[in-house]
């Protein structure tokens, strides 16, 4: 088997942290490093990092590298490589990352973005494979989204499509930090959830989730939500029901409208589990008309730890 | 340029009429004919009154006919002219409607759903020809939609996809026809909008609209809000700016996931005009990123009157 092995470098560019690994085609990560992304020093100084790490993670390596695969905030121009404007990364306007990559390595070189990289990911390793069309959701600070599409990431006319995350639900709803309002990121971001439950919790004096908080609310965190609803804490199990059902609106939109009824669910929150997974689908289910009910997943994705580095490389096997 | 024309058949299928046409690959009708439907009948039935519908259209014809374009309600698998529970059509359930009339008439057959029927139309002879992606909204009884992608119809993988109807702008909002809550369809749809304005004026015994339905609520309709609304009547305006605001908080979420920042819209309701149109435009802008914003267009549909049989013939040239 190893020998029929390829390989790839996967580059996932995070605000603080440049994860990198060496990784095969079935999705093993063989070797990986972190070195600090400096965003502050601009653009020169953060590609500079990326080939420092590329060249400290392939010294003396034996490995031949198909290509590297980079997975970066922000939107990527399809097929381009160029990289515009990534939020928290000052001084940057539009970037052509993977020209500059490719110069230095001579290897060809993917860029995406980060939520479609974690989709590709997904497609190729992952909960994705036996699907030609789903929906990849990656819940964490922010609502992530990549639609995949016979195999293919859907990108739009300019590559900005599949902010998953500014459907919104309620037209009414929460202010959203894109300044639309009632997005589901405005109710499933990680901050935002914190904020509401915090609020909501005031009203729940016999709620198992005080004890676990010792009182103190800036300690609300999805870890603790989970806890006290494992524990059997009626509200805490109601706050990842209501969750569900947030996402399964906004789900069941996409099904209407894209006609995908897969969905694959990554990122810390998505740890809240089955009582969430089992909410989602049932709201897309009472959402959606009769026929399509029966086609409708709800899965959780399979790339947990290193997801970002193995969705990169997997841009590259993905390309080939 | 007479001689460079080529001619198709379009054929409407609607619940109780079907409108027959030959069409130029200009867009011009040389004739048309109405059939009755005979829905009730079932498929047989339908089915042979397209066919004699097609043959009284064509008789004595000088005109040869590249193919027969077909729209109809219901699901229509891709590629395949199979129509699936057409809404209103009883006894139907999958009936391959291209290969019955390929064998009548031995000439290419197009079949698709009406709304993605009307978008071709639009793409070919329309508001959509330079554009390489749009929307495209009916607003009638219904409220149908069709995506355009890279001039091709998305279809999705079972040919359901492009019910913008369907997307949920409040999941808490009013019950829609299709089992879900908040669905625009629910706030534009023909009934659903003169329900909602009955309701509203009794609140308003100021609006001059009460005059020109001489105070019967019965005889609330577009048209007279409209009527209302150019005379300057401020409730009636306020309807239609409403109106403006479901359906552009529905179309942010899909410029925000499609990447797709052009809309065309038609039917009855299309109607009102300008001041719908700005209202739609202006929440749109108010609920996308920046960057987007200047992308926007929201246009009327140019073709009006037979657009149905002109949406049909379209399927036929721009198969070609």
């Amino acid at each position: 088997m190893t020998k029929k092995n390829k390989y790839a470098i996967g580059v996932d560019l995070g605000g603080t942290t440049i994860k990198l690994g060496i990784v095969t085609n079935s999705g093993r990560i063989l070797k990986k490093i972190s070195v600090r992304t400096q965003a502050e020093g601009g653009p020169k100084k953060v590609i500079g990092n990326i080939i420092s790490g590329i060249n400290e993670l392939n010294a003396k390596s034996k490995y031949k590298i198909e290509g590297i695969g980079i997975g970066c905030p922000g939107v990527v121009t399809p097929g381009k490589g160029i990289v515009e404007n990534p939020p928290n990364f000052p001084g940057w306007e539009k970037i052509n990352i993977g020209k500059i990559i490719f110069q230095e390595f001579n290897r060809p070189v993917l860029v995406d973005n980060d939520a479609n990289a974690a989709a590709i990911g997904e497609l190729t390793f992952g909960s994705g494979k036996n699907y030609k069309s789903f929906i990849m959701i990656t819940l964490g600070t922010g609502v992530g989204g990549g639609i995949v599409m016979n195999k293919k990431i859907y990108h739009g006319d300019f590559g900005a499509a599949g902010e998953i995350g500014h459907i919104s639900i309620d037209y009414k709803g929460p202010k959203c930090n894109c300044g639309s309002y009632g997005c589901i990121e405005a109710y499933a971001g990680n901050q935002y959830l914190r904020h509401r439950v915090r609020h909501q919790l005031k009203k729940h004096p016999e709620s198992k989730l005080w004890k676990i908080i010792g009182n103190d609310l800036s300690k609300v965190s999805p870890r603790n939500i989970q806890g006290a609803a494992e524990s059997g804490d009626a509200f805490s199990k109601s706050v990842i029901d209501e969750l569900g059902v947030y996402l399964g609106s906004a789900f069941a939109s996409l099904v209407n409208v894209l006609d995908v009824s897969v969905f694959i669910i990554g990122g810390g929150i998505a740890g809240f589990g089955k009582p969430l997974f089992d909410s989602i689908k049932k709201t897309i289910s009472r959402r959606v008309m009769a026929p399509i009910r029966p086609r409708v997943r709800v899965l959780p994705a399979k790339l947990k730890n290193d997801a970002g580095i193995k969705g990169a490389s997997a841009l590259v096997f993905h390309h080939n």
